[in-house]
């Protein structure tokens, strides 16, 4: 029997506060590869409260698992022991899986519960306010320190929130007016109130928000530019409604970087999580597109059939040229692509970037030119054909590296995400031209 | 006049505190591109402080107008009012421009300062010990709240300290025993010491620390899987050097994706921040490689000239079944990377994992083989030739599925970056066998 098997045993037959969530998970997927009877059982066994924080983490496979074996009861009370951005996400996996079981939860949480994952459910998922969670601890101006810590202390033992960063002081209406660190409420008498504290303080205390309808990549510059640890989230008019927290950004930020990987691959990351047979049809929509690119450089290719039927050497050559554009231009593109998803440059520095990056494989172009067109003529005996694919060879990696930049930043200006099939632009018109310009050179100058 | 530069402009002739770095610096960077004079000039007006945070976030070049332009006692003053990790980084960063000139600012510091900045820079930038700050608030066992918040209030008045998150209790030695978040801290009576708090809720307050040598990726998996704000770090014996915040993981984030991102198009990303030159220089080098992956194909293509004379349609075929694999080889070598490196596979998974991206890659290789056999046949009029394709597309693409996650599983294993020369390798593979395939199939089936 393996020693990770024996060990995830080990360590569910006795939870307490000392394994965390990621280590029960861990185990209990050790186990489950394991021991299906085994694993159930112990599913079955866990507290409503590691229940709860095990399904915020866990993969699909073991969620489909808690709603086919657990009771509804057991499901509810997990849902409820979550914060709202948990439980609303939860609900939301839930319900990819069983819409139907998902409802029959809904309807056993308390109405207020149930109310408030439901409006949580009803953000767009690129917006802030779906990735707010609605806990948050607030205080008004008159309020004295001592008064309010007295209040955080009721409201923690009942549970209402969780580990707080800062205070929000809103008006009246609920308006957002200031926002306390907790490591810059210790440094005051707790006999004042937060009005004297803020006074001759307000930009020190000022609060950073977004809207909830924002576009969450506003709240992700803001706590990178920031670097903030908490961000609060407020409605049209001002109203405080909840706050989004660094670790959700820290999730949203790797979410991101794997989109684009994946995106820059033709990979959809979505339907990546769900079965093989989907991930395969989401694939071959962007082989499809690439088939379509290749028959348009087979067509140019047969252009010059007569050509390489005199000259066999430049089928052989020609591919050379052709990947040697297409590497050159990925690199502009990843390059292009990155900067603009880190704001580190804008379209109004396009200019400065396409003549970096054109700049770049330009001075590459020239190079492998010389180094290609020496093997040419070693190869072949033939100083033409040396000439030749060092032309064409020139051009395509020049050209590579424009539209390796040029693609990105148009996309991007017309708000079309650049990752997004500019890899299969890209290899389509470095294919293409390197394939014609390499052909049509050796028709004019060596046939 | 462009607006953004009247912005700038009024933006710095009142810097307070009303701005935030991130705005100043993009301020300076508008004004820099408008008028280089106006830029000095405000950069020379800059307070010590406002100049010591613009230069731990500013580009290079601005970097090298502050070396330049300002006096060595002015700069001096800067770092000294950073944090040690900050104030390190931007001596590495001062180092790399003049390093002369930053020995000069080095000896200006405080021998205290000096040594720190010094013992900081020892540590490999790929360990936890490189992205620590060194202030912290500690406090033992025997001390009661109310004291430790009284010298917090004295050590934050003389800026010794910023922004807590944490109290680490350590003892007589200096190692570190618990870790207090401020909102629980706020839970207890004043009164009452650390070591009451602690005695029932030691696993409440365990600390969470990585050492100062170990992997700065173990830093940042400790975060993500246990949501922490702040990490400690000690030395091998447990003694508390300093700490790591969620600013930095935030950025370590993303700089490892960028890193990937580059690695996979092969783009060396520290390079990618220096001359256009030097990027130039080391884009090269996998282009080089790539050119002789490139060479070998041709020289498999050029095994079956003979063929090519007699039938030119296999020259203008052949690029489509070795683009199709380099694309699918491409799709399952991203996802492949970014599970290894978001410790969603290991290499325990390696079977299922290449399974799955083989089968994906199977099932498209059909799909496509279909398609293509079809198209051949309509444009050549030859049923054998849309059958040569089939089987030569069925089988390129299903090893690309199995090379695109296999060589990235392998080098993981054997500790290298699977992001790194990945791309190169698959694509060679995929291409070679792609020609390969497709040529000698059609001189056996077809001549």
């Amino acid at each position: 029997m393996s020693s990770d098997f024996l060990k995830a045993q080990e360590l569910l037959k006795n939870i307490s506060n000392n394994q965390s969530t990621y280590e029960i998970n861990e185990a209990l997927k050790t186990i489950k590869r394991h021991d299906e009877n085994l694993f159930l059982q112990t599913l079955n066994s866990l507290d409503t409260f590691t229940l709860a924080n095990i399904a915020t983490i866990t993969p699909e496979y073991i969620l489909e698992d808690i709603l086919e074996h657990l009771s509804i009861a057991k499901i509810a009370k997990a849902v409820e022991e979550l914060e709202s951005d948990d439980a609303t996400d939860l609900i939301k996996r839930f319900e990819e899986i069983n819409p139907q079981k998902t409802l029959t939860i809904l309807n056993r949480l308390s109405s207020e519960d149930k109310e408030e994952i439901l409006r949580l459910k009803n953000y767009d998922e690129n917006t802030a306010g779906a990735y707010m969670q609605t806990e948050i601890f607030t205080a008004s101006l008159d309020e004295s320190i001592e008064k309010a810590i007295k209040r955080y202390r009721i409201l923690k033992k009942s549970e209402k929130i969780d580990q707080i960063f800062q205070i929000y002081i809103t008006d009246k209406d609920g308006k957002l007016c200031n926002s306390i660190n907790l490591s810059d409420l210790l440094l005051w008498d707790f006999k004042l109130s937060f009005a004297d504290i803020i006074k001759n303080n307000t930009n020190k205390y000022k609060s950073y928000s977004v809207k909830d309808y924002d576009d969450i990549q506003m709240a992700i510059d803001m706590v990178e530019d920031y670097d903030l640890s908490v961000l609060a989230v407020v409605n049209e008019e001002g109203v405080l409604l909840g706050r989004i927290t660094y670790d959700d950004i820290h999730d949203l930020i790797q979410d991101n970087a794997t989109e684009q990987i994946y995106n820059l691959a033709g990979v959809d990351k979505e339907v990546e999580e769900e079965s093989a047979l989907k991930a395969a049809k989401a694939r071959a929509f962007w082989l499809m597109i690439n088939l379509t690119t290749s028959l348009i450089s087979a067509n140019i290719i047969s252009l010059f059939s007569g050509e390489i039927e005199k000259l066999v050497a430049l089928a052989v050559l020609m591919p050379i040229v052709a990947s040697m554009g297409g590497n050159t231009g990925s690199q502009a593109l990843a390059v292009t692509v990155r900067k603009l998803s880190l704001n580190e440059v804008e379209f109004k520095d396009a200019k400065k970037v396409i003549l970096r990056e054109s700049g770049i494989s330009l001075l590459n172009g020239f190079i492998f030119a010389i180094i290609m067109s020496i093997i040419a003529f070693i190869w072949f005996k033939t100083a033409m054909l040396g000439l030749v694919i060092a032309l064409s060879m020139l051009i395509n990696l020049a050209l590579a590296g424009f539209v390796g930049s040029f693609v990105p930043l148009t996309l991007k200006k017309f708000k079309i995400d650049p990752a997004v099939g500019s890899s299969v632009v890209i290899t389509a018109i470095t294919d293409a031209l390197g394939f014609f310009s390499f052909l049509l050179l050796a028709k004019m100058m060596l046939l």
